[in-house]
């Protein structure tokens, strides 16, 4: 998916929300797991019922590849299932030298249809720019994650910046904001405008709303930009708002709810 | 795999040769590449022509996620046929928060008998200790990559020493050498004695010889230890060493090559 259509997408819902599916065998719902192919099945609810209030899907691989070969399958029914009304992403967290970097690149851009897949830089140019090469397709790098070691390297000092803004600024450099994005914790909102100067026009994936307890409010503060620019994305605050046979619904209000926030937000500040 | 069992492999083989598992099928032979299941035919051959001078495997995942369910059928076939007689890296240079990057190690330790994973570390603490939790399983962290990206982090300035120190420095607390390697590439074996210094007991998984450039003989004198402490990888220079009908036996000539000059190293160093 190109950045026109991506932005068309968000004008037209008025959402910028991406739903993670992080299907997780010991929080879907009893009478899904006892069922046949329960990781299709759970996700097949789950994207039915929030369509309507998401721009993008957003699978994670760990919960698919714990289950092997079956989850490998699960995860190809999904990414197929969603079809080209959404921007996917594989959230992956992949990076590795050029040559293997391109395979990673084949397996999500050309084997599946994802339009994007997340990337650890730490291995640098080489690494990324292979994600940077298929067009419509998007590499959408670490550059401040939501989690506690998050502060472990990414805030180290480096002359005078901190290592987050040294991948942001070399990062850029290697792609554009048609097929590049970043990564950006939503519990850490006041480093969000930072950010936002170094990639103006990039779009940056915003994980940590909901269970992580980010703020949707002060992440679109800080992060909005003319095209809207972020994509927010909630997983477990939509997929366990329920843990009974009313999950599906429960998942569509939750995604409702938050879609209606976004609406409000995007209007308020005037983006379209 | 628990680290006596690993060193007395290396002991009785003389040998602290990985075999690289990347089979890319444009370099696959043409024979195997006409047969049913090519990746793991592939696969097979030259396991089985190099087994009795490797302690250690290697498949790097990309090479199977290229081919979508059918590439990762490929992988579990390989990694049940290598067995229990090797230690068994999955080179998936994975990453991420805590509860997702359990599920990582569940997708490799629990679903598949692989002894180790490759992880990325630039989300800190919480996205490697979940690896460290198993028995007898490692985690395998990136330390200094052989790359030329290599340069646009990892040797940025902290405080007096390179982001891939303070990685080392930090990770060591978060582990022990029971369960943490480090990767660290041979072709910059000047850098191989400092992070012994500060990693004195843990073995380092080192890519980069052959194909990369790197010297055996260099990354020795940097970075054996009492336990000889080194799984040196080998690639290309094995799988590709002829791209004929040949392929096997060209693969298990330099395979015994290589584990020949290991031998002599380990012999002269007086390792055992």
């Amino acid at each position: 998916m190109k950045r026109a259509e991506l932005i068309s997408i968000i004008k037209e819902r008025q959402s910028f929300l991406c739903v993670g599916l992080d299907p997780d065998v010991n929080r879907i719902p009893k009478h899904i797991l006892e069922g046949e192919n329960p990781l299709f099945e759970f996700n097949k609810a789950i994207i039915d019922a929030t369509r309507d209030y998401c721009v993008a899907y957003k699978p994670n691989l760990a919960f698919f590849e714990c289950h092997g070969i079956e989850g490998w399958k699960a995860f190809e029914q999904t990414v197929q299932y969603i079809g080209d009304s959404h921007f996917i992403i594989a959230d992956a967290k992949r990076g590795d030298i050029g040559n293997t970097a391109t395979k990673y690149a084949e397996a999500f851009f050309r084997k599946m249809p994802c339009d994007s897949v997340t990337i650890a830089p730490y291995m640098g140019e080489d690494s990324v720019k292979p994600f940077l090469e298929f067009d419509g397709k998007w590499g959408i790098v670490l550059a401040l994650t939501s989690n506690r070691g998050a502060d472990d390297f990414q805030f180290s000092e480096i002359g005078g910046e901190k290592l987050y803004e040294r991948v942001v600024k070399q990062t850029v450099k290697w792609g554009t904001p048609e097929n590049l994005m970043f990564v950006v914790g939503a519990t850490r909102p006041e480093y969000i405008r930072g950010i936002r100067a170094l990639a103006k026009d990039h779009f940056f994936l915003v994980p940590g709303v909901g269970a992580q307890g980010g703020s949707l409010e002060a992440v679109a503060e800080a992060g909005l930009n003319k095209d809207c620019g972020l994509l927010v994305n909630s997983s477990r605050g939509i997929l366990y708002a329920s843990d009974d046979t009313d999950f599906a619904e429960a998942a569509r209000n939750e995604a409702k709810r938050i879609s209606l926030e976004m609406k409000s937000i995007l209007q308020e500040k005037g983006v379209f």
